[in-house]
């Protein structure tokens, strides 16, 4: 009988959802689970959005233009005007879902081989789709201690060989909660220019910076062709599965080759563009209050961690997610323990262990990403699990581990 | 300033939308285009599944589950009952578009540099998805003059090395509108048992079959491990923009390689799952009255074409397309130009070239494809467009090249 490829085996699953069986199996049995584990926010997307998909009347879901539909690509590039850019419609492509535009950037610029510099820890699904268009990664490691900031041009410098086609950001980060400031851009856009390579940020998280203001690469004048900028409208809007993305790129030559991988696989969804279109008609008032709820729970979290022994974590400047050490040695198997073993008044906590964001499988062992996209009183009781879960662990499977 | 990758520069504009921005600018000048170029159906999508969506009462489009909704992959394999198949919820994955269905086939079956044997012509993304995948594609050459039947289990045998890792079928075809018979499939699939191959059928026509009953490569017992079958919503349900289409094997070990890409993506789009979702609530009504209209339409394309001095055609026995043999030495020159200067009462037709169904590219030059998915009066129309464009062409410019 014929097996799967050697690729498809040997490709890892995604940490952030490899443990959805033991959940799942948790919630069959009646208990309630709060998922700080996946970047799915609690925010109803955007009503009159959802609304105004009722009053659609084409009467055919046809195909639409592979770079997606012409009203929605004008309405973001008026959107990413807010961000001191000069982006053209014709700039934009509409992917289905960030995930896409990762791929269509990596097939785009990169060949067989290839490789990307990129700070770690980052976002899981990079690898996956690094695998997928046979890119090879080249990390930098980054560290909890200093809240995970940028390594110095000189460490990107040191990685860079004849293979080199870009290097690789995320910013404001998943899964840190970091944010680089607009110096910091700036010198690498001159390390970029020196090597001739492309600057691929993915932006998704742009909207929700706490304490400084968000800069995007698309703004500094005379790099445009240098650029790609990966965006979505899952975070800021709440819609994630409306599988809407966008690939932004002012280089002529890399929007030819988008264009063939789009005309590849025909068009992005027809209902979520629909709803991306609402959603950017008056966008502001929705992402302000939506910034808000994080930015509280951002303090829930950070204060009710600092409050648990042995757990060691920062204040993350933006998006919705924190790094944090827990007091066990193996953070994965701690997780899987919280769904399978733990309850406390039949609730318990599911966790994304960080390891799976390292490229370095020796890196995070001991780390958890934490996404806070509940409602305080949820993120309060799920805090709560945690520390109840960090203590009964300790007593239960540590301490009987090492006697 | 740096450039896109080879493989991105390289891989082929896709060969039905190639045209497009021709058909625009005609567009643009008022003039009328009969698009008998791309399987877009004019069938409205089923009104009930429309305004089933307008029901939805989730306040917050999330991510689903990566393998699909549960609820739709119940469904899909309550609908494969009818081809007497044994296919559970399991077996079956979700997939934006039949199109992701064939790259999530191509990575988890094959890896780099292995072999699939395709009879040509086949639809053309199959080049872009084993160019993505890093597959090659080992074409059997079918010709107009015996309707595109299927090449002898000799044929494909003498194709068989050590790179072979599957033979991979559309059935029914685009672009050729040919059905392969039991028998047949039966003896390709002593074939892959012999050779340990798969046998990937791409079989989103198979509710359109005109002359004869339809027989799913899934029926056939003791075969279960061998088979993927790659399937969608957008032909039968004239669903196109919805992206819903799905992957189904009962190999167990190649269901967890899709499972990790699959959850790579994060999952298929919201709102198309719904739709698709109440599509199968009662198929069988909606999917008489579309092949009902597809038959009649096939009548009328034949009849029509049969009518016009130099064009070589054949009744196709399924989907809704036709390969056609012109009398021109260009057929692109030719679909180039009833855009760009033919003009009859101020409309034109728009045909596929099918030298891009071809992997060889010294075939099918002369061929387009047509999919009838126009009303009869409409599709009469753009015939008489196809007979004066041909006589004018061959007027006005084969005669002025020549002299």
């Amino acid at each position: 009988m014929p097996g799967p490829s050697k690729r498809g085996f040997e490709i890892d699953a995604s940490p952030i959802r490899s443990l959805l069986p033991y959940a799942r199996e948790a919630i069959r049995q009646g208990v309630r689970v709060y998922h700080l584990n996946i970047g799915q926010p609690d925010l109803e997307t955007p009503e009159p959005a959802r609304k105004l998909l009722q009053n659609l009347e084409e009467p055919i879901v046809r195909y639409g233009p592979s770079e997606g539909f012409p009203s929605l690509r004008k309405a973001v590039a008026k959107y990413y005007a807010r961000f001191e850019t000069n982006v053209s419609s014709e700039d934009v492509f509409v992917t289905t879902g960030a995930s896409e535009a990762i791929l269509f950037t990596l097939l785009s610029c990169c060949n067989q081989g290839d490789e990307l510099i990129i700070p770690e820890p980052f976002y899981a699904n990079y690898i996956g789709y690094a695998d997928v268009s046979d890119v090879k990664i080249v990390p930098i490691t980054t560290s909890l201690e200093n809240g995970f900031q940028l390594p110095s041009p000189e460490k990107f410098e040191e990685k860079i060989n004849s293979k080199t086609k870009a290097i690789f950001l995320c910013n404001p980060g998943n899964p840190t909660g970091q944010l680089y400031e607009k110096e910091q851009l700036e010198s690498l856009l001159r390390i970029v220019k020196k090597h001739n390579l492309f600057l691929i940020v993915d932006e998704v998280y742009r909207e929700f910076c706490y304490d400084s203001s968000f800069t995007s690469v698309l703004s500094f004048s005379g790099m445009e062709e240098h650029v790609i900028v990966i965006d979505s409208i899952s975070k800021v809007f709440s819609a994630c599965g409306a599988r809407v993305g966008f690939l932004i790129t002012k280089n002529k030559s890399v929007q030819e080759a988008v264009n063939k991988y789009a005309q590849l696989r025909l068009c992005p969804p027809y209902y979520g563009q629909n709803l991306a279109l609402a959603c950017y008609e008056d966008p502001i008032p929705y992402i302000s209050k939506a910034k808000e709820k994080y930015q509280s729970r951002r303090k829930v979290l950070f204060d009710g961690l600092s409050n648990i022994d042995g757990v060691e974590c920062y204040l993350p400047a933006a998006a919705f997610y924190n790094i944090v050490e827990l007091p066990v040695p193996d953070a994965e198997a701690f997780c899987k323990w919280l769904l399978t073993d733990f309850r406390y008044q039949n609730e318990t906590v599911m966790l994304a262990p960080a390891n799976g964001f390292y490229f370095n499988k020796e890196y995070g062992k001991s780390q958890v990403r934490i996404a806070y996209i509940l409602n305080e009183d949820d993120l309060r009781k799920a805090i709560h699990c945690l520390d109840l879960g960090l203590a009964e662990f300790k007593k239960e499977v540590l301490s009987v581990a090492s006697r």
